[in-house]
């Protein structure tokens, strides 16, 4: 590493650069391009410098960070860390910080800045400009609105600071504002902001209290963070996991078993249920060994068929596309899915055992029988994975359950079971007085 | 429906309108209220709106939108409308646009404005500022920054509105100016670009050709919906399926059923080894039919601990927490991970075995025997689904393809065919002798 080493080099080194080499390459910058660095990496990565740096060197960098982000900060280091940390803020800060400590992580309160740039209705659009002028200068953290309160501090509109700029100085700012803006209630989940980030496209919002004060601002830049994180979670869900809350190579090996072996075993212990199933069909299998051979194929078509529909279901419940009341809608959809699927795979296992049957004699004098069994026992697997998958998280839903807990795992568990029951129920009538 | 409908209470109640009822509710607003509301809602919606109108109507409606935005709503369009579309614009906006409709959707190119604000270096802050205040009236698509080219049309700096706003006027633009801003080429797909605006919380990021001429700017509003686009397609494969590409409830039946069919056959096909599998241990189930019981539970687990593998290194990929060159610390960890679940699955396993056993007398003389072969079997099992499903996404992204093809069932199916030989091996050598 050299002494002429450049803000834009380190970026596109940081990935593969640990702690340590980061803290010392971030030495060789200049101060201002150190300081800009710092502001564009992850909180994560600023907790992690900032964790490895000596305390003495600490307060310069806190300080840096805009409130809602010195709080994200604080939320990443060690408890232990954390009063320590917050004593080195300047008063004013520190007292944001901690207010804004108090909201949940996941709720509009905790994703909100809480300095944002205010005007006042009497003002002119050459006053509100020559004011923000002076903000701007004051604060790092970037604005893209400017608010209009009234005296009780509840917002009358919203103004662009491009709008502001393309304006005629003489007119007053309530001419100007866009009134009766949309507004995000502190305790909103950040799902529910995303969402309405995502249906007007706008780059800030303000957050209220539920007298309609105005509290904060959620800008964009956390939105895409939130939308990236809830994706992750939801994805680990569908997957049998845990949500990780940390990078995957980040995570210690113990939580990582941990985060895995829940599901895992609740799900070993509800597949435990076929074998009780196969022990009730144990004379069957014994009388017909032939219908042992096609169970696996028989029940993971079901479970495939159920995390198709599951996955669609979720992620599209996920984005609001779908949402309580559409169940009907998509009982309708997915049960005329489930009987085409399954017809599909019924043809393919006919042709399958018949082509066998052909080449190796493989199922014995009643091979037509058997393949009746499998071909409407598909149906009726594919058909019940199909609705189950997507019935599932409505019920989850509706307990006030996270949809994702339908994982793919979940759904297959469940429908393991009751595909053997519809199997063998299929093959007690068809085989009846030939093979059983 | 009233006529004092506001912007608001109509954007409230949009989503459970349907087109023609949008339309409608549309031209009960005033002028600016309407535009407003079309320029916010999504470009589906905007597309939906634009088709149901009079072919007179829709020129007004296309002219309000930036051009990349005009370009988004022409691809949703059928190909049948879009030259008739294309010749509604201005000559300009159409040269724009068809240059905009040759990059495909998923590149920055595709993603980026044309419009943006450029300064030449030789300008003052104040120079700066009064061309800027003609091109924020003149253009109604929000920009955040202005970009300082050369002769060439390449980038030597950025300045934000907000840092102009807060500069001293007589201070010449490159002393203002960011320096060396990152860029982004014009054919870098959307998700490598969404990853930079994630590392580095920029609002937008200049687009340049291979020769770093400046061809437009791609925005943090349009990386949002990218984030959530990519993580659904990737939902959707992980759950086995192909993507869908639109709204669940807005793909027809008939499309809906191919993008699974093809996946679902194909697994199907994949999961007839295990008929093949089981055929050839037919005899040693004859003998001992209690080992077809356990058969569901224990190929299951396999899938179940694969699924969970496969999506949290799919997952960490798509966020570029796991490269390439990580496949060995993958490998190691999840190496030790499956060893630990299968232990933990084995125990418990045991127990329930000894448990029914002492409980029914379900399974024999040889109970003792049966539950080591099911406890070791589904130590290999399901340290080998832990495998699998953690390297299939390495392997195909090795090949050149998208690793979250490795989805649920894929693994799932793999992991059942291995299993039931594993499975079947442990019992040969377990049971030799005594039930074999």
């Amino acid at each position: 590493m050299n002494d002429s080493l450049t803000q834009d080099e380190l970026a596109d080194a940081w990935p593969v650069l640990d702690t340590a080499e980061r803290l010392q390459a971030v030495g060789l910058l200049s101060r201002p391009d150190a300081e800009d660095l710092f502001l564009t990496v992850s909180t994560r990565d600023q907790a992690e410098l900032v964790l490895a740096m000596e305390p003495a060197e600490r307060r310069m960098w806190l300080r840096l960070l805009a409130p809602d982000d010195a709080a994200d900060l604080l939320q990443e280091a060690p408890l232990a860390e954390r009063a320590a940390m917050l004593a080195l803020l300047d008063p004013a800060t520190r007292r944001e910080v901690t207010g804004l400590l108090a909201y949940a992580e996941d709720q509009a309160g905790g994703l909100m800045n809480p300095h944002y740039a205010r005007l006042r209705p009497d003002m002119s659009v050459a006053e509100a400009t020559a004011y923000l002028h002076r903000f701007a200068r004051a604060h790092r953290d970037t604005t893209y609105y400017a608010y209009v309160l009234d005296a009780e501090q509840r917002v009358l509109g919203t103004a662009s600071f491009r709008e502001l700029f393309a304006a005629d100085p003489a007119r007053p700012i309530t001419d100007v504002m866009r009134p009766d803006p949309v507004t995000v209630r502190e305790d909103l989940d950040q799902e529910e902001v995303s969402k309405i980030f995502a249906a007007h496209h706008f780059l800030a919002l303000p957050v209220v209290d539920d007298a309609g004060r105005m509290k904060g601002v959620v800008t964009i830049d956390d939105v895409v963070d939130v939308v990236r994180e809830e994706a992750t979670e939801d994805i680990q869900k569908i997957g049998g996991t845990e949500a990780l809350d940390a990078p995957y190579l980040a995570v210690g090996f113990a939580s990582m078993v941990r985060k895995r072996a829940g599901w895992l075993s609740a799900l070993f212990l509800g597949e435990m249920l076929t074998a009780t199933a196969m022990g009730r069909y144990e004379d069957e299998i014994a009388r017909a060994v032939v219908l042992a051979l096609f169970v696996p194929l028989i029940i993971s078509s079901g479970g495939n068929s159920g995390s198709q529909a599951t996955t669609l279901v979720i992620r599209a419940m996920a984005l609001g596309e779908v949402g309580l009341r559409d169940w009907w809608r998509v009982i309708r959809r997915e049960l005329a899915s489930g009987l085409v699927l399954g017809s599909i795979l019924a043809a393919i296992g006919l042709v399958r055992i018949l082509v066998w049957q052909g080449m190796f004699h493989a199922y014995g004098a009643h091979y037509g029988l058997i393949a009746a069994t499998v071909s409407l026992s598909l149906i009726g697997v594919v058909t019940f994975g199909t609705l189950a998958g997507s019935m599932l998280p409505f019920v989850l839903r509706r307990l006030g359950l996270d949809p994702a807990s339908a994982s793919a795992p979940f759904v297959a568990t469940l429908v393991d079971v009751t595909g053997l029951v519809i199997y063998f129920s299929v093959a007690s009538v068809v085989l009846r007085g030939t093979l059983l």
